[in-house]
Parts: C-alpha cells; structure tokens; sequence
C-alpha cells in the first residue's frame, strides 16, 4: 500500500478578500501527502531549504507521512509563494514567486521510494517527472499533475512523460490546451491515445470527470456556501484520490470511481479554510459523512420510460 | 397528466461553423412541446401570424400536441430570430429579431388548459407569467423560465412572479445575477426563500443541478464528441423534464431527478443538429438508452472508507 509524491515543499503567502497568511506550509507535495495520509501511509520526496523548521516537520510526522526522502539544502531557503485571489476567487494573481532551492530540485529516490506501488509525480518538469518515472518500473500504477507553464514551454518532454504514466490528473483548461480540442470527449480521447490508460478532469465547481478508453464517470462537485482559499484544491484532491486507491488491493474502475468521491471530499474541506488547516484536523468520520452525501447528491432510480398506449387519447378528450 | 406551455413559437435563422438554416421551426413553446411530447400530451399557447404555415402545423399534429391554444393572427408575420454562433459555440451572436405577432402577445387559455395539472411559463415578459399563473389556481406544478433581459429591465415584476411558482429552471448566470450572489449554492437558497420549492439550475457543458429546501442534486451532462447548434437546448431540457414529470402521478423529489435526467437526455438529443431537427425523429428506445447511460455515468457503491489500524507500522518498516 505504499504512495509515493514527488513535487513541491512550499512556504504560501495567501490573501482573501476573507483574511490572509503571512507563511504557511504549502506546496503540492504537502497538500497531496496530508490529504493522501488519511487514507494511507505517504512517502514525500522533495526538497527544502535550512528555514523548514520543527513546526513544519511535526506536520509531516503527525500525520505519518515519510519524509526520509525530503532533501533539505541548510543554506539555502525554501520555495516561497505569494498570491492573493478576488471576490471572484477563481480570479488569482500571483505576487510573488521564489524558487530558492527548489529551482535546483533532482528527486532523489531511496531504494525503498522506489519500491513504492503507487506514485504520483506533482506539478514540475516533465523531464524530472519521466526521471522519476524510470526509478519506479515497478510501480502498479503512477500519475501525473502538470500546469499552463509546462503546456507551453515543454509540451514534447510533457507528451512524452504522458506516455509512460497511466492516469493523468488535470483540470479542464489545461486538458483543452494540452490536446488542442475544445470539446472535452475528444480532448480526453487525444490525450489517452497517448499512452495513459485514465484521464481525470478537475473541473473546481463544477466536479471532475474520469475518462477510460471505454468509460465515462463524472461527480458534480461538494455544494459550498463558502470557498475561503482553494490554495492547493487539486493537490487535496489527488492526494484523497490516490491515498484512497493505496489502501485497495483492486485498482478497478469501481475503486477509481469511489477513490474520485474520496478526492473531492479532501477538496471541498481544503478551500473551507487557510492552507491545510481544515485538512489537517479532519476526523474519518467527517469524511465518510461527506462521501454518504456525495450518494445522497447522485443518486437516482434507473426507471426507464414506459409510454402508456392510452394516453394519447385520453388526453386530448380531457 | 395535462401539460400547458405558454411561450414563443419563432422561425430561426441559424447559423454555426457547421452549417445553416434560413428558416426552421423554433421558439420556446416549440421546443418545450416537441421534447415533452415523448412523454406525454401538451397544450400549446402561443401565437403566430399568417406565414405559419401546413409544414409547421403538421410538426405539431405528429407530436399530438394540441394547438387549440395557437392563436393566429393572419394579416401578421410570425416572430422570427436569427443568429450566428462562433467555432466556441458558448459564444452566440444575436444578428435580427423580428417580434412581429409576438411583440402584442397576450396568452389566451381556453377552459380546457385552465384546468391543466402541469404549466410550464417559457421565457415571456413576467407580467404575462403572472397573468397566467393566475388562470391556472388548480395547478399542481407551475415552472417558470426567464432570461437576463427580465432581470435587467423588469426585476420586480419577475421576483413577484416567481413568489407565485413552484418550480424555477434558469442558467447558472441567470441564478447569479437574479440573487446577486456569486456563489451558486446561496444563490439558490435565495431564490428559494422567495416562495419556490424547487430550483433547477442548468449548466451546460457541465450538467445541471436541483436545490430544494434540504435538498440537492446535480448531474453532468451527457457527453458529447460534437455540438452542432446549442439553439432550444434549454427548453429542450424543460420539456423533457415537465413531460416526464406530467406522466407521474407522484410529484415527489424521486421523480425530480429522473426528470432532469430525461430532461438532459432530451437536450443532448436537441443540440446533436439544427433546431428541433434530431429530437423530432427520436424513438423511446434511444431516450431509454441515454437514460441508462446516465446511470452507468454516475453510479459507485457507497462503501465508506474503513481506517487499517496495522497499516501505519506494515508500511513505515517496508
């Protein structure tokens, strides 16, 4: 049951027209990995600079995520981001963006990393993604995140990486552009003639959709009176999906589907406050109650139409 | 089960990268009728000028809709739209609209759809709405349909209307803009504190989604590799969903949601060619299919995630 990240270990300034924060943990290696430690135990492989102190560790450690892997570089100073997003908060801007060490970032796998079952390979270079990938040839199933920025300045080393993963995990811009399609059917049918044997669409209010070569599954997304940050959403999200498919034997379309529900669950409470902090103190059984209301939200009878013979006349004698 | 729906029946221009017609049957009343007539029979109140023509009527005759209700006026020309979409077909150009007859409409109910159980209020001023809410008091379910020319210019008249309906099915930005509420999910119980049970919020592309009082429900779209001409897609999906509902007996939220299901299955009929041109030509067995569809789109076992109390030490020492 072993799930491995590897991507970003980040120092996150936020500002809401709700409030803000002036630095904390961030990054879509530590959303997935405390999203994903729900479900199963996570190793991180990153890298960190000599300002990630012991509050940040004791994150890690309380929610039994490994991070024997996490390189941590003592003068240099860790990845550091700035946004703030409008009323509209689908509208963000980034103020601020500092690499520091993560701009040297080569993933470095221990033997045990690389024994793991599940990997997935965060947002950053798709030619450190497909390094990655050549480090786990046994792995059951891995997937892979990526942004715009990739899209556009590396789209071959990204299709090539594309091609040796089995699920992708994107959002419905970014699934578009990569294939070049409007229409999503067709964009999802592209981008799995690559290689991928599963394509998942976030689509942020509107929910996700998975496309397999001959299947079609999509949720709506977790009703909301209120999103205060979606900071770190889609990471929440593939972290709930693939820690949920760690702790299943069968990695069927059954297991996908449920694990998509999971994932949406960890993604609605991420934006309900600052960062990981609702996450963070979450409790299984406010899990499970939100993916009983995922049922409750979907489900219909399967009661085809039965046209009555009669009514036609009946009707307009009325 | 008797079904009224007073609205606009037009002929439309239309034009897409795909194709166009210069002159096709369309309207709200038109499409609302013709996607309800799958399920069960529909009074028509609406008005036409003299152009209306044998073609036309006998569109209506093959549906078994009733157009005791049509009035003509013959010295008049029948209200007539033309617009063009671009290559995204979420962009529409509205090029000419010729109100004609339409423009001095004044819905007439004959005794017999005065006493119809379902009325649908298509896309018309909310002053005639009203007008025709109030020849109908027996009602056992009244819909309304606006647009945001009615938000816009006539604001209180339409909220006064919808204090008097049970039912409201409009987009996502009319939802918006009628609440003054970006988020969906207040806006939707704003709308419903003004009287309504029940609001059915269409989204296009990505589904659509009913709020009750306690309730919520959402569904995606049925995919679609190619979209010919979105025109009508709205009222299509009400009158799938009316006409279902119209050949139940119990109204109850079991029901709803099948509805909307049909309603969907109708609309991804409707936009598949120009104007009513698909639907027209469709059998029970293909809306049962995509009904089944939508099934097979959106089930999974509700089985809640059980925590793995060996998991933590099995895998740290692996």
């Amino acid at each position: 049951m072993s799930l491995l990240v590897v991507g970003s270990v980040a120092f996150d300034a936020v500002e809401t027209p709700f409030g803000k924060r002036d630095r904390m943990l961030g990054g879509s290696a530590s959303h997935f990995s405390i999203s994903a430690s729900f479900f199963t135990n996570v190793r991180v492989v990153a890298v960190v600079g000599g300002d990630f102190g012991a509050a940040e560790r004791e994150v890690f450690s309380r929610h039994h995520i490994d991070t024997s892997d996490l390189e941590v570089i003592p003068d240099g100073e860790t990845f550091q981001w700035h946004g703030r997003y409008e009323y509209d908060l689908n509208v963000a801007h980034t103020l601020d963006t500092r690499l520091n060490v993560f701009a040297g970032f080569q993933p470095k796998l221990s033997d045990a990393s690389k024994k793991s079952r599940l990997v997935f390979l965060g947002n950053i270079q798709p030619d450190l993604q497909r390094a990655v990938r050549a480090q786990v040839p046994g792995a059951e199933l891995v997937a892979l995140d990526t942004m715009n920025l990739w899209i556009d300045t590396t789209r071959d080393s990204l299709q090539k990486t594309i091609e040796v993963v089995d699920l992708v995990i994107i959002n419905d811009a970014e699934a578009r552009q990569l294939s070049a399609e409007p229409n999503l059917t067709k964009a999802a049918r592209k981008i799995l003639s690559w290689g991928p044997g599963t394509l998942i669409v976030k689509r942020g209010e509107y929910g996700a959709a998975m496309f397999t070569r001959d299947g079609y599954f999509a949720i709506p997304a977790y009703p909301l009176e209120a999103v205060f940050d979606p900071t770190g959403a889609g990471d929440t999200f593939a972290g709930g999906l693939m820690g949920y498919l760690a702790s299943h034997e069968k990695l069927d379309e059954a297991a996908l589907r449920r694990a998509m529900i999971f994932g949406s669950v960890m993604a609605s409470f991420n934006v309900e406050e600052f960062g990981t902090e609702r996450v963070q103190r979450l409790t299984h059984e406010e899990i499970n109650q939100r993916f009983s209301d995922f049922k409750r939200f979907t489900h219909f009878e399967e009661i085809p139409f039965e046209q009555k013979v009669s009514s036609s006349k009946s009707q307009i004698s009325s």
